[in-house]
């Protein structure tokens, strides 16, 4: 069984609002002893609690429109290939730099999150890029408005 | 304009992979002064270009499984409601800690990213809690199977 006290979340919840607090700042604010949390933070980092430290990227490199993109492919006459479409697509789109995100659903969807500096830029990218992907039979596009939770995801994904 | 150059990058794609790299071991790894990498950095930061540092969870708390959902909300009555059903939904939904991601699409949408710990899970969540939102007109429930790009969005957006 998992056990994470309520130090532990503590710690994490600071580290993931700002990865560069030190231990000295960490230890202040939760009021224990720096060498605590210097063992329940190698602790967390040992368990693979904490997997990576990370840097997200701000407004001016991050893209500005984004879209998520449902995808379903074309059952080939042969069922067996259906997987093989599947992976190439994904494939072929995760090579693409604006291209934030790709995931395989069920066995003949994809879900994807691109990213682009203008509306006109993400519509000739699906246009040009998506659309034209043979053994596509689908593409449903949801342009993002606003986030109301999450939102970091872009400048985490976003590639310079 | 903006002006990153290739040291630059490298920084920054350096600083994505592990951002606890010090200043020591960035400096030997792309052969620049220290004094340099010091500087790139704090203008990287001022610029707003790194917006935060943060972590991501590893396999031990993050979520076994996820799904896109796409929700479609009904056009009400008085057609000016519309917005206030989606910012309700959405705000709702946002509050839930297996909900990992809220956005709104076009005028009537919702693409959320939710994780479970199991299959069964998903599914009572989905319909316990989703399905029984009233002013929901309908759900598209994506499981993901496996990502191509963008893995660790999960670790990223997982709470504790």
């Amino acid at each position: 069984m998992l056990q994470l006290d309520d130090l532990d979340r503590a710690i994490i919840r600071l580290l993931k609002g700002d990865a560069r607090l030190t231990i000295s700042e960490i230890s202040s604010n939760l009021g224990k002893p720096e060498s605590t949390i210097h063992f329940r933070i190698k602790k967390l980092q040992e368990r693979g609690i904490i997997d990576k430290y990370t840097i997200i990227l701000g407004k001016p490199v991050k893209p500005k429109v984004a879209a998520f993109l449902i995808l379903k492919v074309e059952k080939p006459v042969i069922e067996d290939f259906l997987e093989r479409y599947l992976e190439y697509i994904a494939k072929t789109l995760s090579m693409l730099p604006n291209v934030l995100m790709v995931a395989k659903s069920g066995d003949d969807h994809l879900v994807a999150l691109i990213g682009e500096e203008t509306q006109e830029n993400l519509e000739r990218f699906i246009e040009d890029n998506i659309k034209t992907i043979p053994t596509l039979k689908e593409v449903n596009v949801l342009p993002i408005r606003e986030f109301k939770k999450g939102e970091d995801v872009i400048g985490f994904l976003a590639e310079i």
